[in-house]
């Protein structure tokens, strides 16, 4: 019932606070190789699964058809930081579509980014939808229905033609049945499906190798692994973590952030899919989870030390503290 | 040793995250009102103790004597969003100890507040020490060394005459020996010290009532009380807890949160003292569990409804899930 603490925060010389947490490294064959806390209680995967999601804007022909270029299909992919390259992005894939940020269903926010936030309100400006970290799955979305000759409306709706391949296709991969029954509604108004741990570090490892994909799809997953490899910055953003590891890991691995403390990556030369959530919804534990399990299972050697146990600093730039990998994670 | 979930949050009709936390209910003679978790754990409670170590500031005559104002008195125990309005006091402070921005050795970081950094951002500005969520804290240990005659230079020391009349102050308000041994550092760089949930609550029912103060302090403490109940937006901002809460319940509660999930409340009308510690750091979690405290406790009715279960809102106003107390706390 209740889940192991894995990650503490220290300061001084005592633990201030502490994270519990579960996982699962999972092969294509679905072997776990690790398993921690309770990995098959369904959690909402949240952002994590952008790239799932992103399947059927390839694999339909869509991508192609619209000529969506790398950047384009790894901001589908994409919790950006609202920078004025994101913004440029997904602006250009609507327009690819025949659309603009009127078509956009996800409502707006400031720039996930501090430094963006800063850029934009210094400007003068104000934020739209092209803003809201998920535009890019949300242009991705309006592209599948354009190129299919769809009238993009309602988009988000569960009803709509195009929710219900992305559906369909993240409860292939992942294995798990998806409905009414474990739908919640997410932050950017799309359906939140809730999938156990186990069953996302499958459909992860399922994304790094193809295998257990029909052959279209694993074209596609080979495609999206390509894209996001070749552009971590437009994954998330400067300073961020999936940026940043991914630019020191290049296509060995992928790592994506959800929202409420959750993970997932693909690490295609191991076979391997990883997933985790902390249970409190924090993103800096699931961050030192991912790092951990990175660490250990992808060979990486001290490459990720700073995401493993990133030091406090504070105001004054004095070390005042870490986190700090814990129990099974330790 | 597990300390119980005490916040849900809920995605549709799903549990998504918990929070798992401790606090205590204590009146001004120490008697135990009300426990859960463990309460007898020393914790750092960050600057949910700002207006304890304010004390020293009025009880030496210090505040008197350079003529500091209510308003002051309320930023020194504040954690500031750094709007243009707690800037301009802190500045004055500084400016009746004979001293500017330069004499704080807090560090500088951009507004808390979130509309308050954009605003700076627009402005083209930088922030400064005086942007600091702490700079009144610091003003006042600057107010304090310069009224008596002493050079404020390293002051964030623990071994300077402003802090250890700090510290000795914190340690006998809540009874709780204070050294090197339970002592790390804060964010503003002052020595944060670890106390029990349970000695911070009678701490803050001894704030709220005088009781157990020798005469010089309650009369401090009643200085503060006042000056706060007058100053909530000082004491945090626009749309944060403290002064919406503040606001609403005016000298009837103090409340004041720390980093790292922290929350204390005095609630001078009933002499009780309240502590709460997130144990993952989650401020939302200790809003959550302050907010039940009060409306258990205060007998504020239904004026805290939105603190106590606040709703998750999306990007496009639609209500997807809630917060909600548990178990102790439902």
């Amino acid at each position: 019932m209740s889940n192991p603490v894995v990650v503490e925060v220290v300061r001084g010389d005592r633990v201030e606070s502490t994270h519990r947490g579960a996982g699962a490294v999972v092969d294509a064959d679905g072997r776990v190789v690790l398993a921690f806390g309770d990995a098959e209680r369904p959690i909402y995967p949240r952002s994590a699964v952008k790239a799932l999601q992103a399947l059927p804007l390839i694999e339909s022909g869509a991508a192609d058809k619209l000529g969506l270029t790398d950047a384009e299909i790894a901001l589908a992919c994409a919790s950006h930081s609202g920078a004025e390259a994101h913004v440029a992005l997904a602006a250009g894939m609507l327009a690819k579509a025949g659309r603009d940020a009127g078509a956009l269903e996800c409502g707006a926010h400031w720039p996930l980014g501090e430094a963006a936030a800063r850029a934009l309100a210094r400007s003068g400006g104000r934020p739209s939808a092209l803003h809201n970290n998920c535009s890019g799955k949300h242009a991705g979305f309006v592209c599948l229905a354009c190129a299919g000759g769809l009238d993009p409306a309602s988009y988000v709706s569960p009803d709509h033609p195009v929710q219900r391949a992305v559906t369909e296709t993240l409860a292939e991969v992942t294995g798990t049945p998806l409905g009414e029954e474990n739908r919640g509604i997410d932050g950017c108004s799309i359906p939140a499906y809730a999938i156990p741990l186990g069953a996302l570090a499958l459909g992860f490892a399922r994304l790094a190798t193809g295998r257990g994909l029909p052959p279209r799809r694993a074209r596609a997953a080979e495609r999206i692994r390509a894209a996001v490899a070749a552009h971590p910055a437009v994954v998330a953003g400067q300073g961020r973590f999936d940026t940043e590891v991914m630019t020191i890991l290049g296509a060995s691995a992928f790592t994506k952030t959800g929202a409420e403390g959750v993970f997932c990556a693909a690490l295609p030369d191991l076979g391997l899919g990883l997933a985790v959530k902390a249970d409190d919804g924090a993103g800096r534990a699931a961050q030192v989870m991912m790092a951990a399990l990175l660490s250990r299972f992808g060979g990486f050697g001290a490459a990720l030390d700073r995401f493993v146990a990133p030091p406090l600093v504070n105001w004054n730039g004095v070390v005042v503290g870490a986190l700090r990998p814990a129990g099974a994670l330790a």
